[in-house]
């Protein structure tokens, strides 16, 4: 899997030198997670056409799934128009959250339509 | 509108008092955009039930569609396993983009599955 090199060259990093990226289920259209990426991961994204972000936590490239077998394959990286987000549509190889549940979302609501103070 | 007050302490803000959102259809499930929201921002979304952000470049409580038109009814606020992260699912009052697309990620492709380089 390759890369455009003009649209990578344009990528906006912050001052860390990441880039936010939201991975989704191309078939569920889930939203599983959000994690950050620096240009090594996202280099190594490519190479493998599997996830790679950086965690921020441990200060180091991460392979998603790379011990838990979750892996995620790449189906396609898409740019926002301020170019400082990733939107990566992925092929589930299983739970994308640590807890086990399909979505690192699926944990708790902070609040729905319809509920009122009175 | 109102927000799970329990959930509300427990989100973890950045060293800039803001944590990101990401902002889903709930009818097409297109991931729409990616903004920041700060407390009050999140006050103000619950309170009008339409997504309200805080601008990074403006430094300023933004109202999405106050200008254009093209407001967010918030159907649901999730949170992720870190609380570190939103997740809204919204009904579309228009493009979500500024270039009048329906999604911020409508504008360019960093790279797909089956391009290879030989």
């Amino acid at each position: 899997m390759i890369a455009n090199q003009e649209e990578l060259t344009k990528l906006r990093f912050n001052e860390a030198g990441l880039i936010p990226a939201v991975v989704q289920s191309a078939e569920s259209k889930r939203v599983l997670m959000v994690a950050w990426m620096n240009l090594e991961s996202i280099h190594k994204t490519f190479e493998l056409g599997e996830s790679v972000f950086f965690s921020r936590s441990r200060g180091e490239i991460w392979h998603k799934g790379a011990t838990s077998g979750n892996t995620q394959r790449v189906l396609k990286v898409e740019v926002d128009c301020d170019r400082d987000c990733l939107l990566i549509q992925v092929e589930e190889g299983g739970p994308a959250c640590h807890n086990g549940t399909e979505s690192c979302f699926d944990t708790s609501v902070l609040g729905e339509a319809g509920t009122t103070n009175g």
